[in-house]
């Protein structure tokens, strides 16, 4: 079994005084992020944090982040990254759920900590609120990660109501940060901007890229179009974005062309529009799609930077570790399955969900797409039944159920809707069998989901489309849905 | 245990039209390299290669190699390429004892091959002369290397006489790869020229990160300064040299700079010329020292390019993956010692060689060195005993076992004397039992040694130096050597 040198400790011995995290107003060297590292994992430990325990953070992105992130590793604990936009409710199941020893939040979320219903009694004293003020440390310490123990656990894709676990080893990430590098080369002077939340796959991998790569990470706390625009001309050279995003930079940025520094946008979060890649082709922006997923430790498939204009829309191929093909029934589309060395081994205490997803040797993503002639892959559904609002995944199942717990619903069925900010925003067909408004069903799914999962539209119907064995056909709400936006 | 598509193939599919291969009037993209392979891998087959067998090559540096290379990879069969300038005595040697089920050789080796004793027997119907001239054939296989999987058995570092065979799987290729692409970064017009010898692990290391990294093996049949230089001009990113080589390159350069696009000179081969280092200092050639091991599979420790000038003289630090510390008794100046997953697990049947080298999970080098207040690796000897001459390595013992073979000789110890051309020549200090003339000694070793192997100088003496156990003291003989190149 493979065992590796604490990253950020060989790293900060091997590159010192190389720009490791812009964050706010820090700068810090690979050395000075050593360090704080180094206090961080003493300051844990003396909280009896160790090896095993698996520890939820529930912070913005930021330096404190990055921190507690390499230092959770450094003491052998498993990080568990929390949705920060997820109710107290929702916070109090994922911790449950993983059997987290601890959480960690910071000041911003002192109360959505503190109103997780059992959360005081669950965790006890272990409700710790990190100071971000943490003083320099010289490092003394001899880490080494074994590449098969388990680096974070990350929440994702529930069809069953609840998401589910994916634990993702130290080398699903390696494998996965060597891959990308093998696809989108490898630069000195690299810096890949993080605006992206940090608690989703395709942040945190940045963190851990730039401590592979020994390039810097520009962390920002949330997504603002001008001062990602800014950073880009202050010399990021690769930056992680969704389409609305990257929508939002191209309105903000106007006829102002990006410098040739920027030499790749990696734009993920599911299949991109169509004329957004076409203005980005038009303009000279460096868009790389790619097809990522929690379970692969972010990309499966990235268009590499010279096929961009020739395969618009296309995801590209796999990352060199990583093999994929498609399981096709009849035509040419079918469910993108895949294996490598990025893939998680599978889900906390789900045997089930593990086995329906690991068959034959291969993960089976849920997701259709083809490859064409050349190999290319388009993905066509992101999941089937998955509605992607604003980058953020919004599972149908559970919207449902928090409708299915009000006593007038009856039935109901949640599907995606074309929208022109978010991409997409829930929509919900209800079937009621008692009398309520509209608002006051939206009200009651406003106490048990983020925000961003609230149906934005409440249709009331007789029936709902069901096959022959009772279930519930998405597709027809969805062809409902998208004849209506089309008349 | 991780198991990756076959690299070449993996490639192919995924950057089929990028340029993989330059020698002699050859240009392959990886697809038309895929498909030669393809086809020489039916071949090999045809001819009853298959899994496990060790295979020995006796190629001349060009696209026969390259291809075999691949193709034997692809059978599944374990790579052991011969140092050409062997003596038909030799190979028959590295033949017996490292199994070798078959050697392949070329038009250029033909009469060498016959001329190994035993060879006809040993081999029967196996030795087989390569035709480079493969038609293309079109890939439909689907190869897997495990990485614990042995890909190559390369010969180096005898003290007892006679070189070990030391066995390198595909994973210590892989994290090799992988670790100076972190180092030197990766570019994706990136030409790396080989005029080293491919059967040397610095010369083999290219054409593997050639189909990993997706870019140009450029290789050259032999080192020719002028073609080295116009190829640089030509396109070259990337030139892999000793410190012979690098001396006649600027020797025939003369004033003209070289352009940008050169961007790496990995220089390594033993410690450096400090005059060389300066020289290349002052015309912005960027030198980047390495130290490498064939049981590391290349690279150790190499100067990261943006500390060439501040540290001239170093070897740098590790590689990513891999750990470096000295061992020391007293002093700064120890033996250098590692670890990581580009390490050798061990020599073909020798399991006392072997634990003699792997000593408390460390690989004991044998080399001296020392790091610095900032931890950069500086290298005093390439090995206690060991001459470099010309960037090939000549082990002292195995020159003073052909002399003891003579029966004139009674002693003799073996040491390396400065040379301006090669930088070290053996030099042979010989007690006799017999009168015998240096030429006739000198021909005598002809007949058993290379030529590169044959002692310079003899030195008639009426005693050696030795210990009180016996042992021959080769560090008193280096002395006298030194005192006398210095007078």
């Amino acid at each position: 079994m493979t065992v590796l040198p604490d990253w950020l400790q060989q790293r900060a011995a091997l590159t010192p005084d190389r720009l490791a995290l812009m964050a706010g107003g820090e700068r810090w060297s690979f050395q000075e992020l050593d360090e704080r590292v180094t206090h961080a994992t003493h300051t844990l430990k003396a909280q009896g944090i160790g090896e095993g325990d698996r520890v939820a953070l529930l912070l913005k992105n930021g330096a404190p982040f990055v921190t507690l992130t390499h230092a959770l590793s450094r003491a052998g604990a498993v990080i568990v990254p929390l949705n920060t936009r997820l109710t107290p409710a929702e916070i109090q199941w994922q911790l449950t759920d993983v059997h987290a020893g601890r959480l960690l939040y910071d000041e911003a979320h002192t109360s959505t900590a503190h109103a997780a219903p059992g959360v005081e009694s669950l965790l006890a004293t272990a409700v710790t609120r990190i100071n971000p003020q943490s003083p320099r440390f010289a490092s003394n310490l001899s880490i080494h990660f074994p590449l098969a123990s388990p680096h974070s656990i990350l929440y994702t894709s529930g069809t069953t109501g609840h998401p589910k676990g994916a634990v993702l080893t130290f080398g699903n990430h390696w494998w996965s940060a060597v891959g990308s590098a093998l696809n989108l080369g490898l630069h000195e002077n690299d810096r890949w901007l993080v605006c992206l939340p940090l608690f989703h796959v395709g942040g945190l991998a940045i963190l851990l890229r730039s401590v592979i790569y020994g390039i810097t990470a520009e962390v920002h706390e949330a997504f603002d179009p001008l001062a990602v625009n800014r950073a880009i001309d202050e010399g990021v050279t690769i930056v992680s974005v969704v389409s609305v995003m990257l929508r939002r930079m191209l309105e903000a940025r106007g006829d102002q062309p990006y410098p040739p520094t920027l030499r790749c946008v990696l734009l993920g979060g599911g299949p991109a529009p169509r004329d957004l890649l076409e203005t980005c082709a038009q303009c000279g922006v460096p868009v790389a799609q790619t097809y990522g997923l929690t379970e692969a430790a972010s990309q499966v498939a990235t268009l590499a930077p010279e096929d961009a204009l020739r395969k618009l829309g296309s995801a590209g191929k796999p990352l060199f570790p990583t093999e994929l093909r498609i399981e096709r029934d009849e035509g040419e589309v079918g469910e993108i399955v895949i294996r490598g060395p990025t893939l998680t081994s599978g889900y906390v205490d789900q045997p089930e969900a593990t086995a329906q997803v690991w068959r034959d040797g291969w993960f089976h993503t849920g997701d259709l797409g083809y490859l064409d002639e050349e190999g290319y892959l388009y993905v066509l559904d992101r999941r089937a039944d998955l509605i992607i609002s604003g980058g953020e995944n919004v599972y149908p199942a559970e919207v449902e159920a928090a409708l299915l717990a009000h006593p007038a619903v009856e039935e109901t069925g949640v599907v995606g809707a074309p929208d022109e900010r978010w991409g997409q925003v829930p929509v919900a067909f209800v079937k009621l069998r008692a009398a309520v408004s509209e608002s006051d069903l939206k009200q009651f799914c406003a106490e048990r989901l983020a925000r961003y999962k609230i149906p934005a539209r409440i249709q009331w119907v007789e029936s709902l489309p069901r096959n022959a064995a009772g279930k519930l056909l998405r597709r027809a709400l969805r062809e409902w849905v998208d004849s209506q936006s089309a008349s």
